[in-house]
């Protein structure tokens, strides 16, 4: 059996068909097309996938169905798209389109969540049945695997591990809470930090080196070994990151959490240290229901696999 | 079929035996017994079922097995309470001793998990599939029902909301973090604002009527009408209440969270400000996919029924 898998983003959709161990047969990609209210979004999907059973010379009727990953807030019982700014989709039913021009079977879930499950079968979580993905970029978002499946919420909600408050008063979010996750660990976050320290410290190396508009999440980590005022950037940003994910650890008990998103490119400089606060924080310590933390594996193709995966 | 619940406190063990409408056919109790390891609490265990047999004139045969709810770390895979201080019980086998001693199934997990599950099938929860039991005690415990299970976390390690940094660099919590869930919400914690209050208001009709060491949790919500001090930490109990509850509904999207424990006995009192914060709070709107904030209904029964529902 085969499945398909669509990744949606902003300019791209990715498109992919494997089988159940991962193997490829296709794997294209297609412009994401107007923003004229999902139907340009909908055509290119479907040539993207006709494009695919051709290059693969398969027949739609060896595969299963079509899993979609979708950025925004996205109604997986009911295959909507409830809100998607980027894409300015606003209660779209994808899924059901898509099953119409198609004659096959369309899951959709949130594009994170199709990362986590990606992860979760063929990256860095494949060996464990509960895992969670965190993505640190312009936001922090992420999945949830609960014995082997995708966790999207009540009622397939979607999870928003992000907009939960780890401070509360703290720095604005844009959710309009204050103090949450993703106020203190998305890239937008590191990159704010990041300006404010070198205003604050005009002797640093990074100060001198750097210009404020060409700050990125990489800034301080570059400068850490060199610059006091680096190193309060990334301590303030691992002691968040870890505050999250030892709440995370303490509700859920998985095995593994994986960071991904820009901000994971640092890998062990950012794993580390967050496993080594999440050891000393952990409920009831790592020897009971030990956490591990580390980098997601499958990069920006963790998405489309994981869509696939959505059918199996 | 009938299900035998047990639900171990710190003085009393109380059971019960019901079919699956939750009909009673005997509820009982007995004395928890000496702290020698746990001979006499498993021997008192099998004198109650036993006990609860006779009077429902039922044979062993009947029943499908035993549920346990235990406080303290549990376990829930292998049966054991790893850590239950209250009860000197440390890395205990206890699900597989009851089973020799009956030749009964039996399972086993923590007691707020069991009210949790009590609540859901048979108390204010039984009208949804998705709900959280929050339990306001001594400290914040609870449980989450997914699709109408009890959600143990991974490997059935146990998950522990009461866990989780709301407030970084807060108040110090018993777990060695500092800024939990508990630390605010608990009881404790609002005798311990209460009393800070009142210390620094000895105008106060708080202060003039009360003595520091007869303060309860009852005791702001007794003077929020009449008094700006008491009003003052309800409001900052409230606050913090909605902020956890909020950050639960963000990641679980059930359909209703229950507040049980002694705080609750407050009712509208106090779920009618927490659902106005979580309104506001809540990512995408109450409009989405909302969540009622209610009073669970079971009282100090909730751990005994959900025990036997662990069973069905």
């Amino acid at each position: 059996m085969k499945y398909i898998g669509i990744d949606i983003g902003g300019t791209t959709i990715k498109g992919i068909i494997i089988d159940g161990t991962a193997k490829v047969f296709a794997h294209d990609s297609i412009e994401t097309g107007e923003r004229d209210g999902g139907n340009a979004l909908c055509t290119n999907i479907v040539t993207l996938i006709d494009r695919m059973l051709e290059i693969a010379k398969i027949d739609k009727s060896e595969c299963k169905g079509i899993g979609i990953g979708c950025p925004g807030l996205i109604d997986s019982k009911n295959g909507k798209v409830v809100f998607a700014g980027n894409l300015k989709l606003k209660n779209f039913a994808l899924a059901n389109i898509v099953s119409e021009k198609t004659g096959l079977h369309v899951r959709l879930t949130n594009d994170a969540n199709a990362a986590a499950l990606g992860e979760a079968k063929f990256g860095a979580g494949k060996k464990y049945r509960d895992s969670i993905l965190i993505t640190l970029g312009t936001g922090v978002g992420g999945g949830i695997i609960i014995d082997g499946k995708l966790f999207e919420g009540g009622n397939s909600a979607g999870t928003e591990i992000g907009h939960t408050v780890i401070d509360e008063d703290g720095e604005p979010c844009t959710c309009g809470r204050k103090g949450c996750f993703e106020a203190y660990s998305s890239a937008t976050a590191l990159m704010r930090k990041t300006k404010a320290v070198m205003q604050e410290n005009k002797d640093s190396a990074m100060w001198n080196t750097y210009k404020l508009e060409t700050v990125s999440g990489k800034t301080a980590f570059d400068y850490v070994g060199m610059d006091a005022a680096a190193k309060s950037v990334v301590d303030w940003y691992v002691k968040y990151l870890a505050c999250g994910v030892t709440n995370l650890a303490n509700i859920f008990r998985p095995q593994v959490i994986m960071l991904g998103g820009g901000v994971a490119a640092q890998k062990e400089k950012l794993t580390k240290p967050v496993q080594e606060l999440l050891d000393k924080q952990i409920f009831a310590g790592q020897g009971y229901a030990g956490v591990k933390v580390v980098t997601a594996s499958l990069g920006n193709e963790a998405g489309v696999y994981g869509a696939a995966a959505l059918m199996m």
